[in-house]
């Protein structure tokens, strides 16, 4: 079963947020956000590119980095409201430097 | 390494997402969203109580369909704006019957 692209719903703010999960461990590295741009772009490089709240750019993870993460398969909730890519991971999702960006506990 | 309660950030409607994953085969189960007290609520009964943004109510996962989602574990992310939740579930995630609300593909 496919959702088209039209279909996916984004918030107030033009954003639907990202789940990022490797593709070979299932485990879960981040949750980013993409407006209807960044999908595109990241449909089109099979890299992901986020939209970054905080910088109000573009994102191309791992663009300077170099920790990339390819796309190996993009999926949607049943609300189409939240995206979740599986991915290969070139390198660390964290900015601080672990595999996945959960790394504490409550 | 450890985070507390209070270091959680809540977004401008005092919500967080949540990621909710099958503890034991690291499937992505669902996003939903929590308030403080539907955490609270969370850690007290050991289920998951999410905060419905179509209802405007707290929502105890499972109170009416019987498939609760036991909590195991709860992972907080590197700005602490997402929480992960590591769950047993009674049963299906997805109001569909799926397993799991990311049963399609884009």
């Amino acid at each position: 079963m496919e959702v088209s692209l039209s279909e996916i719903k984004y918030d107030a703010n033009g954003l639907v947020p990202v789940i990022v999960q490797d593709a070979d461990t299932n485990e879960v590295l981040m949750l980013a956000y993409m407006n209807s741009e960044s999908l595109r772009l990241t449909m089109e490089k099979g890299e992901t590119v986020f939209w970054s709240r905080s910088r109000g750019e573009l994102w191309h993870k791992g663009a300077t980095s170099g920790n990339i993460q390819r796309i190996m398969e993009i999926r949607v909730d049943c609300d189409e409201d939240t995206l979740l890519v599986r991915v290969q991971p070139a390198g660390p999702a964290c900015h601080t430097g672990e595999r996945s960006c959960f790394y504490r506990g409550i």
